[in-house]
């Protein structure tokens, strides 16, 4: 039986997105429950100045948290070496560093270019490497970007062997702007595993801006990809709102993944209680997903992995 | 190229499930605008008595106009001899009959026994082969039914083959409760198609209620599926509603399989365009699908096929 591992970045992610300032108390409670239901793996925060992202000002309490957690894989995102030092110095498991392909969006959003980047990634390699934490780049906009339009697929290749290079342990795929289509998720995923082996691409981060996040799971699968991130209740992306990221919720990936047969460990119904924390934390703020309303087919508990 | 038919039933499936009925006039606006867009199938109604479903009461009509537009093919529904007659008389140029195959539903939908319906099945076809009529079975609830659950997939393999030697021409598989997952879609696409030849069965009708309808689409691709039915707007589906039909958004369905490369012939824009005649017919009537709110990604054209 295949084993598929659900990576929960609702808490830096989601919460990233939304203006308002999640109490350190629910988040801790969301990590619990979710870990409780099954999710071995949570993004849990984000290691930039608290002055850019007050959301994520709490991260290094939620790492320190977080590894009390038994099986739990806690990482977190940084944005650059100094966060991968603070992310070192709370103990996560593992970091993440966005590596955008568009190098208009790297520039606009990080005032760095693609060059400036890998020496960035080098950087935080060698402190991944004495920190002994897992070492992974989101390859972001590598689906295209809402200023750049098209990435050109080698463009993409070339810069996973160039992240490689410059120490990076593992390549995500990241859709940030929600333009993967199947077809596109399958020839790319074929051609950076082939540039720079299989097992170091395992993970593709999707969107659900115009509704192909599971279509793309779909067709990530059949590519042997077997991490995918998401995000409970969608949090912080409306998927109707153009540039909104629209993320992955995991209410559905798991009720997808599950009725397939496929081994997430996650259990739906407990994941689906967990929804509860964040509409009491965050008021009013939408949460998304089908299955939270239509609940799992009668026959659901038949179809899953034996 | 793979080309793709796109099977247009918002006029059948959308409009029999709201209880408003739709001006005759909008109705014919709305399958010229789609015809003139690139759908090459629609299903213009059902021919079930006026009684029972007065929104369908001006079928015949919807086909004598549907008839009149060069390179559409026109369909319809009927749910017994007397409906295929009726169908003959207006000079359809397909119909479909549903079979369902959880023979609980089946009862208490049509009051026949899947005996009785396939007694149905070949006095239709005969009807059909004599107007010369293209004939459908469309296998309702294949994927599991919300009243038996869990539909044995050799059940439906068994049924196909008897509606085959009752005189279907093709079958579709029909996923009438929103259960499928693309495992499963896989499963039995493979099963029927190896009971019965691949091209007595091209043709998929997937709804959305579990968010699941894309990804469905995927995996029916991969098993060399060639038609999708599909509402434009969802229209008369809230995914959200337990029961509700949930149709696949014609317009995502669209994004989608063109961003792919593949050919369906439909034009993205002129598509989106025809959504104004449903809300100016219907007003207040929700309209789904993220593509109309986010538009298609900046690189859309360049992703079509050439």
């Amino acid at each position: 039986m295949t084993r598929i591992l659900i990576s929960e970045v609702g808490p830096r992610d989601g919460l990233q997105s939304i203006d308002r300032v999640m109490p350190l108390a629910a988040k801790k409670a969301w990590i619990a429950a979710e870990a409780a239901a099954g999710v071995r793996e949570i993004e849990v925060g984000s290691f930039v100045p608290p002055s850019l992202l007050p959301q994520m000002a709490d991260t290094a309490e939620l790492v320190a948290f977080a590894r009390t957690i038994a099986g739990l894989n806690v990482v977190a995102l940084v944005p650059n070496a100094k966060g991968a030092a603070r992310a070192a110095e709370a103990g996560a498991h593992g970091i993440s560093i966005p590596f955008s392909m568009s190098e208009t969006h790297s520039i606009k959003n990080v005032r760095k270019d693609h060059r400036a980047m890998l020496a960035e990634i080098a950087a935080v390699a060698e402190i991944a490497q004495g920190a002994g934490m897992h070492f992974a780049v989101g390859m972001s906009t590598a689906f295209g970007c809402t200023m750049e339009g098209a990435v050109p697929e080698d463009r993409v290749v070339r810069l996973a062997e160039a992240a490689v290079a410059a120490g990076a342990a593992e390549l995500s795929l990241s859709d940030t702007a929600g333009y993967a289509d199947p077809a596109q998720v399958r020839r790319l995923v074929r051609g950076v595993r082939a540039a720079v082996g299989a097992e170091r691409m395992t993970t593709l981060h999707l969107h659900n801006t115009r509704g192909l996040g599971l279509a793309n799971v779909v067709a990530g699968l059949e590519e042997g990809i077997t991490t995918f991130d998401a995000s409970l209740g969608g949090l912080g992306g409306c998927p109707f709102a153009p540039g909104a990221s629209g993320n992955l919720v995991t209410e559905d990936l798991v009720l997808m993944l599950n009725a397939m047969g496929l081994d997430t460990g996650v259990d739906l119904d407990k994941l689906l209680a967990v929804r509860a924390i964040l509409a009491e934390a965050l008021p009013g703020e939408p949460l998304y997903g089908f299955t939270p309303d239509a609940g799992p087919m009668l026959d659901y508990s038949e179809r899953l992995h034996a």
